[in-house]
């Protein structure tokens, strides 16, 4: 839970005051800065203490083996693991022979602040030693957004009292690390998972190249510094194989500052040399040192300027809500930014859990946000994705499937789920891939990805649902014994989300390799197969509850047992996944996160309002939200069907679920797809943004206490700003080339023009159903809402 | 496939002529001698030439980790393997300096009998060493079913020429084993398993006792010899850590012999000091010293007569599986006669397959053979379920269910699965487990034993089905996310078969515990409950196919997608498991194993003949016997539907399973279960045998070209003999107090009396439908049948 004094609700950034230790790995992980190449935990610039160290490129994995107590066909053999890589933020302070160190001696003064327009991660401290030397010390940081390879951190240390002052500015390979329990096999390659190449040093610069063991990627760090220093300091460099350090000594008059500017260069490759990857990093070096901090700093406050131009989100009435929006969208940002084809972790790079690796949270949570606010980064996103495309159709060979079948969970493109049922199994991935790639040829109209991209990705996944699925004895196009985005139930008949999605990935193929034909054919499409595609979705079977009068989960979900919420309940075991196996939890009516809800969002064009309130309603009662990508979905369909309330509620979640550390597992890395989840909630929950066919459509209400939502979206060429007050909405456009778009308000089209504002009144949904209930003990928070009588803080686990 | 030369037909033996190095590892597994609780493989006295050295002790086992890829709550983490133990059947033997070795030399004669009625394993051999020195070796070795502990072989080597001769008679611990893949952990506790503790020596005998690593059980083997030689030889007694020598020397002339008598004891605890073991098996060794060997050999014989009088069947007009049912009775009586209430594991005492592991096997297929024809060995194997049953609370408790779950693979019961859809979702183990309590009571009248093990074992069991399932909306109870006995298929809804046992188990359990109302009510039971278990049952679902008009294996398998079993048998890929995912199994209708049709052998009397005559047919297209557990099934369905040509071909693949090496194997293990179902398939297939309600009744049929089949089995206190012909059946009693039984003969019921024989006329039922066809490539192989025309002989895979 986090302390709002202590991180205080401000509009623009992140502000600490003062340090918690005990929150320590939290903030380690609120402060991580990344360009989406290179990430970098919070640690303090002094290394100590520490709760998780963490440097990270894109991509650079070890591979280590997946051990089952009883294997079975087709179970992926070899697992990758992020490596916490050569660490270049290190810098140490000696005040008269005694370290500075946070633990000792008296903190007068110390604030960190990630300023998100800046994209900078600021410090301030003034401290005393335990012998009585005050000091102060003001870092800046950086991963350069500009320069792709880059960190850069400005250090300076000002004397209170005449001092000497030692720093010391490292790279360190191969830190410890907390303990990596279990297999001996992973442990031997995860500790100290670097194997030294080659040292050099000269002057104040100094280079580290190591290999993994077992991946064979080759990585390089090399630093340089400029030092601004009274007269009399000197210098020291060594470099040894694990670690190499720059030494600054000097003694400092009060008043007097030493300013060391610290720039680390990041290069890896599987391929490359290691003459080649030494020179990479050192041009690299060469060329920001050329640059310099300040230019530096203009260069990527330019950069986030642009994004914010098109991507802010305003909030008044709630500024926790706006804080954590913009805090959301700066990390989603950074986490795709220069990924550049590679892909964007569930926790992009700013921790190590889930291995580090990607799954369908990229594409149906992150890229929906990227798509509308950065779409370059999610076009570089579905690169990746296709980059990988030769594994997803070897893997649909293994699985004796046509086309292609991608990674549930992965880094670089193999199969890395060690749980066939909850991964393999869980196929809708492949349809929301295909929906990331037509979303993104619809809001950008890039002809050119849509051929070169979203053509091979809409076709392959095609087939792989051709293949998978049957046309039944009823007339119906069945997809059996997959698990949709629920994972407390698995290997289902007709999952809804799931068969709704394959619908339309396999309408979109047809049209997209109807509209590419001579690109089509080159991967072997025929009219006929055409045909199959559009007679397998023409008939594609809805499982629906007809008892209930709403769709089902899947075909028969509905009919199971009721899940004993109460139980679980007193006996505090939520969430139930640590306390339940899956035998007592698949057989049951109980959703781990929003599945069929989830095709009320992304697939509502197929439900009238009256089916997707009572089913909303009817989910709502059975949802545990034991998933970060759950609240969002059902903030944004709560919304839909009127009840605002609740919505907003779920929209807090979502959005404080990093800054409120709400499920206790913050310290490993953000929920990227959470953060992505609050615009989400915002935009399409109280904007009512909708997509469906390609029309951009808003149906805009806002709870109560919120008295504005404004926000920009990039749709085709121009920049769509919308903004909706309680009455009211304004819609206007910048940048249009054509000069206008055409867009619809609760289902009715209208024009805008660049230059003019359409003023259009907000029509609030009447709720068809009373409040919907949830499971006993999982009803929403209400965090961060510190309005007298409704506050109840608090972590959801 | 077996050499019809090298192992001839014969009735009352297994005669191996020659011995053939490619068959070594099969003809140890079938030459395994056992007592239930000690096994010996069938390896070479010499030791060398071997595949797979083996000497188990009935519950012997080591603990090793059980490691996931992603690990989930309630996954067991220990698992229980067996454990080679020192090996004290080893006698090796030098002539003149050279070590008698079958790969070195000339083999003049070479032959293995395993006599049936006698329990012994003879071998005779004349050799000529590679020097030109002929000598002839006779052994014969037993475990003995009388003397628990002891291991007993007689030794004799008798020179043709005059020759110095050396015996070695060794034990030998932590023996070298093929290699042990995988996980560093387990080989690390699973090579050289023995830790060393004690050895002893003095005159002829020897003692080592050895401790294993993380189970922490001790096992002591002893060994004392007699020697019958001429005057002038020489003996010597080494003794080491992990071996213990008895040398004897002398010289021979021709003709002359040398006769060694070997007591091995054996003796293990998890629980008793070392002096305590070191006492034990000291004390049988003196014990059977005082016996002797041919006192040893005739209780041997006294106690297989008995078995033999109340088990033996006899067929005529296929001499292949005369010989087979008989060698299958052995094998199942040696695996359970002196278990004593320890496992009957799958593979009983005769090879390291499926970790040494009990399964659903015993209860389902080896105990409806013992309770017929060795009643007391069927009761102690479940005593032995029953002193499982704390773990099974336990595991229900974790589970989230009442009751007791049992374990679904073990040793010393703990749930060892390491798969939970094959493992603890395979809940119908519990009802396998009920129904074998119950048909012993009602086979034997045994009312202690349905008061002590039967009424707790169906108390606990009926708790564990009411808190799995469920009453639905439609007014039935339904058992959903199990997995039934076919493993093609995993957390299904109301398997048939699970649900028609659970509603077995629900209904006994409610009358046991009325019968025995004080041992129930001190168990809890209220009448309530009872009237509870009995709800349930009374409205079990029963998933049915109305479409085709047949009972379905579960609610939804008969919608689901049919398997490409064109696909698999054009690619080679069967068995199925080996080349197809479970994600491509599960989805479809591809069955592994009986499933429903096992349903239609248990709980017939819930179906018509059409019904099952139908149903049979149409499942027979779905099977495709990648298990061992099928073939008898479908024999026994085949023969009740009419189908008498399909039942014998079945028949002979359940019975020549391991003869024949069908599965490839053989070498790590008999299938006992297989062989359980050789008489299985003759009893209850071609016999007709039923004991639906406890009422025993017949409805024989005999296939073309078997001409007689003749059986006993025990019923209450009679030995009941029934002889089959082609058209008439007697029925006759001997033993019996109350001087008659009653029985049914095609549904009428009838008396027989002691001492007079009742014959009547055998009906053949007309089959109702066409002649059933298989999956293409699955069709039985009709092995062992060498009529002209007809002799496909073949392996299975």
């Amino acid at each position: 839970m986090i302390d709002i004094d202590r991180y205080p609700v401000e509009p623009w950034q992140l502000r600490e005051i003062g340090v918690d230790r005990d929150m320590l790995g939290q903030s380690e992980s609120l402060f991580a800065l990344s360009n989406g190449h290179i990430g970098i935990r919070g640690n303090l610039d002094e290394g100590d203490p520490v709760e998780l160290p963490g440097t990270y490129l894109n991509s650079f994995y070890e591979s280590r083996p997946l051990p089952y107590a009883e294997a079975g066909y087709g179970y992926p053999e070899s697992g990758q693991t992020i490596v916490n890589v050569t660490n270049g933020k290190l810098i140490r302070l000696l005040v008269d022979d005694e370290p500075f160190d946070l633990r000792y001696g008296e903190i007068v003064h110390h604030e960190r602040t990630l300023d998100l327009r800046a994209g900078l991660l600021h410090r301030s401290v003034e401290w005393i030693s335990p012998s009585g030397r005050t000091i102060r010390v003001r870092s800046s940081r950086m991963v350069s957004l500009t320069q792709r390879a880059i960190v850069a951190i400005h250090y300076e240390v000002e004397a209170v009292e005449a001092t000497r002052v030692v720093i010391q500015s490292e790279l360190v390979a191969n830190e410890e690390l907390p303990g990596l329990a279990g297999d001996p096999r992973v442990a031997a390659l995860l500790n100290k998972p670097l194997e030294f190449e080659e040292h050099r040093g000269v002057n104040l610069r100094a280079l580290l190249s190591h290999r993994t063991r077992a991946s064979k990627l080759r990585v390089a760090a090399a630093m340089d510094h400029l030092i601004d220093a009274p007269d009399g300091f000197a210098t020291e460099l060594v470099v040894d194989r694990d670690w190499a350090r720059v030494t600054v000594g000097t003694a400092l008059e009060p008043g007097q500052k030493i300013t060391l500017t610290k720039y680390v260069a990041y290069g890896w490759s599987g391929e490359r040399s290691l003459p080649a990857l030494r020179d990479q990093v050192e041009a690299a070096l060469t060329a920001v040192v050329h640059t310099g901090w300040d230019e530096l700093v203009r260069e990527q406050r330019g950069v986030l300027d642009e994004f914010w131009l098109g991507a802010d989100v305003e909030v008044d009435g709630d500024p926790a809500i706006q804080q954590a929006v913009r805090f959301a969208l700066f990390h989603v940002y950074q986490a795709a930014a220069r990924a550049e084809g590679r892909a964007i972790a569930a926790k992009g790079l700013t921790g190590p859990g889930y291995d580090g690796h990607a799954f369908w949270d990229t594409e149906s949570f992150v890229l929906p946000v990227l798509t509308a606010t950065a779409p370059k980064a999610a076009a570089d996103a579905l690169r990746w994705r296709l980059s990988t495309i030769d594994l997803a159709l070897e893997r649909a060979r293994t699985l004796r499937l046509e086309g292609a079948a991608f990674a549930w969970r992965t880094i670089r493109g193999e199969e890395c789920s060690g749980y066939w049922p909850a991964g393999t199994a869980a196929m809708h991935i492949n349809a929301d891939i295909a929906a990331a790639a037509i979303r993104q040829v619809r809001w950008t109209g890039d002809t050119k990805f849509e051929r070169e991209i979203a053509l091979p990705l809409l076709i392959q996944t095609a087939r792989l649902w051709l293949s998978l699925g049957y046309h039944g004895h009823d007339g119906r196009f069945h997809i059996d014994g997959v698990t949709g985005p629920d994972e407390y139930s698995a290997d289902v008949d007709d999952n809804t989300y799931t068969n709704l999605m394959a619908k339309a990935n396999l309408m979109c193929a047809a049209e997209v390799a109807l509209r590419h034909a001579r690109d089509a054919d080159a991967l072997g499409v025929t009219d006929t197969e055409r045909g199959q595609w559009e007679a397998a979705a023409e008939v594609m079977a809805v499982s629906y509850d007809h008892r209930r009068g709403i769709p089902a989960q899947d075909r028969n979900f509905n009919q199971h047992d009721e899940f004993p919420f109460q139980v679980a309940f007193d006996n505090d075991q939520y969430p139930l996944l640590l306390h339940v196996p899956y035998f007592g939890l698949y057989r049951r009516q109980v959703v781990k996160q929003a599945d069929l809800v989830l095709a009320l969002h992304w697939c509502g064009n197929h439900f009238s309002a009256e089916e997707k309130a009572r089913a909303f309603s009817y989910y709502e009662t059975l949802t545990v939200r034991d998933s970060s990508l759950s609240a969002c979905t059902q903030a944004i369909v709560a919304a839909e069907v009127g009840q605002l309330g609740l919505a907003h509620d779920y929209l807090r979640e979502a959005a404080l679920m990093d800054l409120h550390n709400l499920e206790n597992n913050t310290r490993d890395g953000l929920h990227i797809a959470s953060l992505a989840g609050a615009w989400l909630a915002l935009v399409a929950g109280f904007g009512g943004m909708r997509d469906h066919g390609g029309q951009l459509s808003f149906s805009p209400q806002l709870p109560d206490g919120m008295t504005r939502l404004a926000f920009f979206v990039r749709w085709q060429d121009v920049r769509l700003r919308v903004e909706v007050r309680p009455e009211q909405v304004e819609y206007s456009i910048t940048d249009g080339p054509d000069g206008h778009v055409t867009l619809q308000h609760y289902g009715e089209s209208f024009t805008v023009h660049v230059g003019a504002v359409v003023t259009l009144p907000v029509k609030r949904v009447a709720p068809l159903t009373g409040p919907p209930r949830q499971p006993v003990g999982r009803e929403p928070q209400r965090i961060g809402d510190h309005s007298p009588g409704k506050a109840v803080p608090g972590s959801l686990s």
